[in-house]
């Protein structure tokens, strides 16, 4: 596979840099929310949408189809602009809004470019933090003040030493009535269980703080965004079964094979 | 009851920013963690101590009684010293060491300062992202960047609108064999429930991001700091029951007495 090239690279910055100039004057300040009308199990989720989120896939459109016209867009809000050249940008301006309309910094903007269907850049920004977790050709890397340092996932040889990762109970109904079952065979195991996090519990991985996630998410753009930046730091993400994550449904990520292989086995006894 | 003065109060600054300063550099870096043997209904708790947390508490305590000698200190891991003039600090320098360990922002330095066993003072330090929500005298503010802000909680007439946070499901059963379905009939009425966060949470409320937390927190400094932050903002703390918080136990906390109170009625049905 050929590499992704600089100007693509730099122009993959950019789309962030926009994002995040649109986003930051709506955290921490009164928000319109609406709520989706999503329901799971009869029970009405509240599935926030924000002016940030939107206004951010705006502005990242508008740069994307003003300079690179044949690349196809999906994002979250404004659904999907077919590729004519088989390049796609694939963007969730505000993963974790209620984390955004909560006050609290676990929220991300998610971007990646697929080729063919298959990501080949990703990131994960943090434009109130002004931190970065990309990905791209091979190597993922952090950014921040300034700086460019490498991420690398860490050793972790069994379960019982594993710290996991996952964002809410309320998650996993949405993959069938065992799922919670599974989820909590998991947690059994593991030393150690912290809530919380959406997009930003996949950074803790990547920089070696975070074990085992295991996650129901929801569509592809939460989902492309994080498979080369695993990858490229020398983790490993599938589905609950262990193929390729899809567009949706669960995700099992781990900093160590063996790990990821011990959370299989009892996600699938 | 006479104000804090001006002097105590640049001292309470002070003590946040030497603990600050050993702390940051153990955020994101490989750190050594002790598990404590603690144990709840026979499964072991992992409950880590940082080498920061330690340190932290020390340089606090060195400061303390080189400069103030007759005022008391209850810290998290070296104990009590007796006061001797009814003043009394309250340190935890690392509250979520989960988060901590975890790479994550949601953890934070309580401090609070007593007199005669009532906080007068109470600050919520989070040194890495250098935010400081700090109380005393009746009024609680956030310091961030070299500005200083009121802090006000948000009104919440009705459960059906709020936004609740607590860190964990784990910390529940510490409260009796009831209180994971007491915490389910209240989850069930509010809009929204956002999971982890620790002491992060309570800043949330008095930013006015939170509604209702709903939480079980183990000792004195887990919840001294936080009495004046909320009260201060405008909010209520209580234990389950509706009393004055304790020295461990249920916490209840609300930017608004009518969410309050309809949490209490569910909890205590």
């Amino acid at each position: 596979m050929s590499k992704i090239d600089s100007e693509t690279i730099a122009f993959a910055h950019r789309l962030a840099d926009v994002s995040g100039a649109v986003i930051r004057p709506y955290f921490r300040a009164p928000i319109d929310v609406d709520a989706k009308a999503a329901m799971i199990n009869g029970k009405p989720i509240f599935d926030p949408v924000t002016e940030a989120d939107k206004g951010a896939e705006r502005a990242i459109r508008a740069v994307i189809e003003e300079a690179r016209p044949d690349d196809g867009i999906l994002g979250e809000e404004y659904g999907e602009k077919p590729s004519r050249n088989g390049l796609c940008w694939v963007l969730d301006p505000v993963d974790g809004t209620r984390a955004f309309i909560n006050g609290r910094h676990e929220w991300g903007t998610l971007i990646s470019l697929e080729r063919d269907g298959v990501p080949v850049l990703g990131m994960i920004d943090q434009p109130w933090l002004r931190e970065r977790f990309f990905s791209v050709n091979g190597a993922s890397t952090f950014h921040e003040k300034g700086k460019v340092t490498p991420l690398r996932v860490r050793a972790c040889a069994a379960l019982s030493d594993a710290l996991l990762c996952a964002t809410t109970p309320e998650a996993f109904p949405k993959l069938g009535p065992g799922a919670w079952d599974a989820f909590g065979r998991v947690e059994d195991k593991v030393k150690l269980t912290r809530w919380g996090g959406d997009c930003y519990i996949f950074a803790t991985l990547v920089m070696g703080f975070c074990d085992l996630i295991v996650e129901s998410l929801s569509k592809r753009w939460d989902i492309s965004a994080l498979i080369p930046l695993v990858e490229a730091a020398g983790g490993v993400i599938t589905d609950w079964q262990g193929a390729a994550p899809g567009n949706g449904g669960g995700v099992v990520a781990a900093g160590d094979r063996r790990v990821h292989e011990q959370a299989l086995k009892l996600l699938n006894p």
